[in-house]
């Protein structure tokens, strides 16, 4: 198995992703190699400041970086020989069993829709987060950020590959799956959340248990909530708050902590034809290292296949 | 003054309401008159049990109550000698300067379009509710709850309603609007906010400062914060959860104390024709107090015709 990894993505990339792939390398067995992705030069310079043999990865040197404020379409075709570009390609090619950067979201979006594609049947990929909740327990958030306006047949497949995700790689078994709305009657809520509660309803690809409400997102009361991308974004970022509150006010409590995006690694793009990650802008090592377990982890589990057939 | 109160709203009335009256009573002065409208036998006794004379209250005896699950529009229509329709008939009258209820939120909306309905030029009333935020200051919320589904052009206006209620009644000079969103750049967003936007930035009402994220929510980067009823609602709800969790878990911390919701009272509705305050279903006595004592300041502030002169 060969991950893909790029280096250059991120706040503080190299440094960050170049450290974060030395810790990843310490929990990947023999045949999970890791593929730096972005300058080689300074790859090998930070590992040795670090004292740790470049030989344990390989290598893919390229020459460009997409910034993080670069607008996704154009930087993908502008920048062939970025790092993010790059990795799609090996990812398309065959050479990388998957691929993940803390780099630019949306030109990691835009990049899976053009290399590797939506799954057939797939209507839109949709990006996942990992919530986690007072009992313990851990929920998929469908979708937040890849798909800002909806139309109500997206919704159900949210939910659908949320269960896939939950179920193959958290070991979920039958996935509660549940619709962020502002009323828990099936008459409540927008346009969209009132199209969508029926075919949810239908579905047989789900275990639909209904609406819930902001209130409830960290209760257990479902593994997989459903939601546009645009209030999935606005959830996602506000919980993050949350846990910068605690920091700043150093509160120490492990439901708080168990905020912290470093432990999740990243967001999957579920629905694409090859595992994908997208790590937080500001990744720490820890958080790099953890995306690239949860790569592995989504290889493992050939999800992208199971999603295929749960699609056909 | 004449503050109508419905005391048979919320989940603990009429035990609350009344307490909460009580408490009111004592920190309005003489010529501030609270009204209670509901069952008065109920209230009377539940005075007379806290040693309270009922001769400093004037009484509206109400036969019928809307329940917290009943269907808004059905209800204010079926039942005309609830407490709730019978508040909006004497606030259309002028009998009353100001309503108030912790009962069905939906049906206070519907009562106030059917009474007093929107100010002329208003195109759809918004439902405010105060945000705290990390440096100490308040910010504004707008729209809540009473429009899942926006045109762009409410957005402008909702925050001409936020910024004219920051303004005068919490005393926030030039309030800088933003609309929440998914991202910073103007053109991010889903297709509301793209919309939305340019109307903003042109509305000569508010002082439009840009997007924010969820992120900043509790940022101290704009005091009215505008988006459609469902994003709200959901950001509401998540918010008060994150208090809830606090509670459960024993944490202490003034900042995550000022989400509790019982010292701001309530949500006003703005932009119809006299002030009107939705409270939260659990009200305690404080909150209830609280709401009396914030649909006093509307009155006294004169915000509806501020509003009514902003929107000639």
């Amino acid at each position: 198995m060969k991950i893909g990894l790029d280096i250059m993505g991120g706040d503080f990339a190299p440094q960050a992703t170049v450290l974060g792939a030395i810790a990843a390398f310490k929990m990947l067995a023999a045949d999970q190699k890791l593929v730096l992705i972005g300058d080689k030069d300074i790859a090998v310079s930070i590992l040795q400041e670090n004292n740790f043999s470049p030989d344990n990865f390989e290598y893919v040197h390229t020459t460009e970086v997409i910034g993080m404020g670069e607008h996704p379409t154009k930087a993908i075709v502008q920048k062939p020989n970025s790092s993010i570009a790059i990795g799609f390609k090996l990812l398309k090619e065959g050479e990388l069993q998957a691929f993940s950067s803390a780099g630019n979201s949306g030109a990691m979006l835009v990049g899976a829709m053009f290399s590797i594609k939506a799954i057939p049947g797939v209507l839109r990929p949709a990006i996942t987060s990992i919530v986690p909740r007072l009992k313990g327990s851990l929920g998929m958030l469908v979708d937040v950020g890849a798909n800002a306006d909806c139309k109500p047949e997206f919704l159900p497949q949210f939910g659908a590959l949320g269960s896939l995700f939950a179920q193959y790689v958290y070991h979920i078994e039958n996935p509660r799956v549940a619709l962020m709305n502002i009323g828990e009657e099936e008459e409540k809520g927008n346009i969209l959340c009132q199209a969508a509660y029926p075919l949810m309803k239908e579905s047989k690809l789900i275990n639909f248990v209904g609406n819930i409400e902001g209130r409830d997102a960290f209760e257990d009361c479902a593994d997989v909530i459903v939601c546009d991308g645009f209030t999935g974004n606005v959830i996602l970022k506000l919980a993050e708050s949350f846990y910068d509150v605690c920091v700043q006010r150093n509160i120490k409590d492990p439901f708080f902590d168990m905020f912290n995006y470093e432990q999740y690694g990243g967001s999957p793009i579920l629905g694409v034809n090859a595992p994908v990650v997208v790590g937080h802008g500001i990744s720490s090592p820890e958080a790099i290292k953890n995306m690239v377990l949860l790569s592995k982890n989504m290889v493992e589990s050939t999800l992208v296949e199971k999603i295929k057939l749960a699609f056909q």
